[in-house]
Parts: structure tokens; sequence; C-alpha cells
């Protein structure tokens, strides 16, 4: 058992990161590059396989892994490891990626939507762990989830399921890059925070934002935590937004727990109370007093990691 | 196996219906009541567990069924067997309705949601035959919902999954029964589709339905398919707030089929294409193209059927 390893990779518009993990979930070496910017997919298979080969001589196992499992930043069609779309990776789009990479670099690849990923990491080895039916959510440039449904990871007719983004808060709300309008997306990604609390700082001249331009949710946080009344609403309003969307999956799914993870779950203490407020007055109330929201655990490893365990699924293990 | 059978049962606020049902599915006896309206709940479990022995004794095969599925007009923890709250039968809130109608009966009892029965039931016999993913809707008093995920029933984690009457489709929208606002029940139920038309004909003098108060939902739809500008507005609007709520759980499900069923769906021919158009609109691409909408095939007997497959599944086959 101890050689046997897999390949998992998270790819993301910006990162491109490859790793060698073993089955106890220990991530023995992993490289990071940027993500090649020519909009050519070559490009990038081109990117992962290398990556890929130079993590395999550089990991320190002898032999090859035993497959590769790979988390993408766009709409996967898991069942045939293609790329559907995505505004990261537009270059992608209709390509079967693991076929693509699987004949470069000779081994089995399973492709999995990143978000979907990291829910599957979580099950595996965080937040989520021995939880039979969880919703992750991932608040970062959009909004994106992953379901694991009656102790499985549930992706759908064509492997495309867990688009929470995508669930609609304001009917003719802001529009969406997904065609769409009023996507809970449009007002709780880190880019909705910026973008809120801009539109917000606009029309109060005593925020600390004021006459700032559009500042990172990072920085609208921490103007919230040091009293500035916009960083506070618009964490509210996010709140609250998020709220709307996860009570109507409390009510359809009923789980026990929903898993808040990504960069912007970082503002976890200004939204989470308006998050809960929603739930409790929106859902009914059993499965509203079932629900545990927590955050996630894994940071940045859980797609890598979420990855590594489906490349082991679907292996036979001997 | 030819005298294995089941009891099956569908109780409503007003009906209160059990069948002896065999393994293929045929009703072999029935009988109807009217649901007791004294709101104790032990003449509402008496009624039901003494239609249950007239159904055993009149059936016309010896021995005693298998087990006994009850779909109930409730929200079920069908883990437990218990009613937690309904608008239709409050009476039963908190009972352990399926210990019982056991201890009266002599049978194991296994209590579902009335619209994830039927879920069942057309995964069975009727429209979502052999489809691995698909989101039963009903529109009937409200609009109730069940889910067959990877091949099975998914119930979560307390039994009362399915629930997608409460998605909001309005932030501020009308009051609903459940203590939330603008779920897409208060739009796309027979209630609302009557509501909708009385509001609207207040300001329209020249239709049909104008001056004559709370007008069913099959008088609204027979208005629209006469011409009236009224009756096809309401069923546009309501075909819009569905497709809302369609849409949001294409790409989150991403299911093979929507099963639409309930008395409503008779005004399909006003409501289907405003609906399809939210779901192309407002979902992913994939998804919305691989989702078929179909209206469902069992009718009124889709509940007691999948009861009765509840039942069956309950039992170790001899």
């Amino acid at each position: 058992m101890s050689n046997q390893y897999v390949l998992a990779g998270d790819v993301g518009g910006t990162n491109l990161r490859i790793a060698a993990v073993d089955s106890e979930g220990s991530v023995v070496h992993q490289e990071n590059v940027l993500t090649p910017q020519t909009r050519i997919a070559s490009d990038v298979v081109e990117a992962i396989s290398r990556v890929a080969e130079s993590c395999i001589a550089n990991c320190g196992i002898s032999g090859r892994p035993l497959a590769f499992g790979l988390a993408m930043a766009t709409l996967v069609n898991s069942r045939e490891g293609k790329s559907l779309s995505s505004p990261n990776l537009p270059e992608l789009n209709g390509l079967s990626v693991a076929d693509a990479i699987s004949e470069r670099v000779g081994l089995k690849v399973f492709l999995e939507n990143d978000a979907t990923a990291a829910a599957i990491g979580e099950h595996w080895l965080g937040s989520s762990r021995e939880v039979d039916n969880s919703i992750f959510v991932t608040l970062g440039t959009g909004v994106g989830g992953g379901l694991i449904l009656d102790g499985r990871v549930y992706r759908g007719t064509d492997g495309t399921a867990g688009e929470i983004g995508h669930i609609n808060v304001e009917r003719e709300g802001y529009p969406c890059g997904c065609g769409s309008r009023g996507c809970v997306e449009q007002y709780a990604s880190a880019t909705a925070i910026s973008r809120i609390a801009l539109e917000l700082s606009q029309s109060d001249p005593t925020s600390s934002l004021a006459g700032k331009g559009e500042v990172s949710s990072k920085g609208v946080y921490d103007a919230g935590k040091a009293g500035d009344t916009v960083g506070i609403e618009t964490f509210r309003m996010m709140g609250m937004y998020l709220g709307i969307a996860l009570a109507g999956l409390v009510d359809v799914l009923n789980p026990e727990l929903i898993v808040i993870g990504g960069g912007a779950a970082a503002g976890w203490d200004l939204f989470i109370e308006p998050v809960r407020e929603e739930i409790a007055q929106r859902a009914f109330g059993p499965p509203a007093k079932t629900v545990r929201l927590v955050r996630a655990l894994l940071g940045d490893s859980a797609g890598i990691l979420g990855a590594a365990r489906v490349a082991f699924d679907s292996e036979p293990r001997i």
C-alpha cells in the first residue's frame, strides 16, 4: 500500500496546482505554477501535463500514480471528462480535457468541478467527515457548491450538479455572467462584496470606504470590523441574500450540515448571523433546526484533496 | 408471490384513501372516505385504522399485507414516522403516526410525505420510470415536491427533503403559510392562480373574470383558453415564477426530468412555455438542455402507488 498514490490537481484561471497525494490524504509533494494566459487550450493541457510529469518525477515515490484527479474552475461534465463552460478558462469549453491529458501523461484522468471536488475533500478529511447530507458552499470570485447526499457525492445527470451560485435571490436583480439576473453569486461572492460596498459608499460620505473606489472583500471586512457602517451593511446584505438561497436548499435538501469555504468565508463573523436569521425565518422549522452552518476546514487544499479522493475511488483497491 | 400485497394510503385534509396493492402496482381494492374534521388526532388515527382493516377484510386476498405505506399531506419525518407540521392536518403535529397506527392494526407502518410518495410512484410506474435523476412537482392547494436522485428517493437528514414549494421567487413577496414571503407556492399553486387572477381582474374591467370574485384555477384556465387576457396573463406569471424556482433546481440538481403533476398541472398548455423560457434564460446551458419537462402520468394514484412501493421496499422480498 505504501507506494500507492494519485496525482491531484486544481486548475483555476490564475493558478495551476498539482500534487502527489497518498491514500491517507497527505500531500507528499506539490508544485504550483501560473495558469497559461494565452487562451489557447493546448497550452493549458500542455502545462497541466508538464507539471504532472514533474510531480511524478519529484515526489519521491517510485512507480506511477494510480490515477489523476483534476479539479477545474469550470462547469464540468464529469461523466465525459469535458469542460463545458467557464468565464475563467473559456479556451477549454467543449474540450475533452480528461482525454487530452490522459493521452499526454498515460494515466486515467478524472475531471471534477472545483467546488464539487472541495465538497468531496471536506467530506473525506474536513468539516463534513462522517456526515451523510451536506452542502458545500464556496464564496470566491463566484459562488460555487457541491453536494454530498446520502453519503456520496451527487453529480446529477451530466455531472454539472451543485451550481448553487445561480439560485435566484432577486428576480430582476443584478445581471450575472451566466446570462440570468439576480443570482446569489451577484450578492454573496467576494466580487459582489466589493461592488455592494462601492454602491453603498457612494451614498454615504461618512464611510471610511467613501471615495476609495472598489475595495477588496478583505478591505470591506476590515472596515466593517473597525465599525464602518458601509462595511457592516455590506456583509449584512450579503448574509441576507446568501441566507435566502440557503433557506431554499434547507427545505429542498434537508442537509445536516452546510459547509462554507472560499476566500470571502473569512467575513464569517459579519455575515453568518444574517444567514442564520433568513434560514430561521424562511425555511421550515424542523429542517432549519437540524442544519448546522460551519466553516470549511481544508482551505485551499480542499479541491486538490477531493480530486485525489476521486482518483482513488476510480481505481479498484488492491 | 401471488398472495403478497401491501396496504397503501393517502391521507389529505379532505380525503382519506386506502388501497390493497399487489407487487405489480395493481390496486386490488380501494376504499375512500372523508377525513374526520374534528381536529382530534385519535379520530384521524382511528379512521385510518378502521379503513385499513376494512380494506384487508374486503380485498379478496387471504392473509395479512406485508406492510402499510402511508402518504400524508404533512411535513413528515419519515425516519421516525412522525408528522411534523401541516396546515391541513395540524392535529397530527408531533405525533408518531406510524407507531399509533401500527399499534392499532398490527402492521409495520411507513409514513411518507405525499409529494415524495407521488415521486416514488411516478418513478415506479409513471413518467420517470427508469430515469435516475428526476424532480416531481405537484401543483395543488400548495406546491410540493419529491426528489429521485441517483435512482433512489432522496429524503434528507430527517426525511423532510423535497419541499420545493418554499423556494423564494420574490424576496419581499406575498406572505406564505410557512412563515416566509415570496415562496413559489404563493405564485404557482392552484390557490395562487385564483388569487393572481382576482388581483389582475380588479384592474381589468374588460376581462370575463372581472366582478366574479375568486374563481377556481380551472375557471381561470377556461377563461384563458377562451382568450381572456387575465386568464392568459395569470398563467404566464405563474409559469414565469415556477420557471425561476425550477431554473435554480436545474443548476443545483442537474435532473434529467422534471415531472409536473397535481390539479393545476391541467393548465399545462398555458404555463409551460413561460416555464421553459425562464429555465432557458436563467439556468446554465448544458443542464437546461438536458432537462425535459413532462406531465405526471398517474394522477391521483401516484401517492398511493408510491406509498405501496415504500411498503414493499421496507420488507425483505422472499
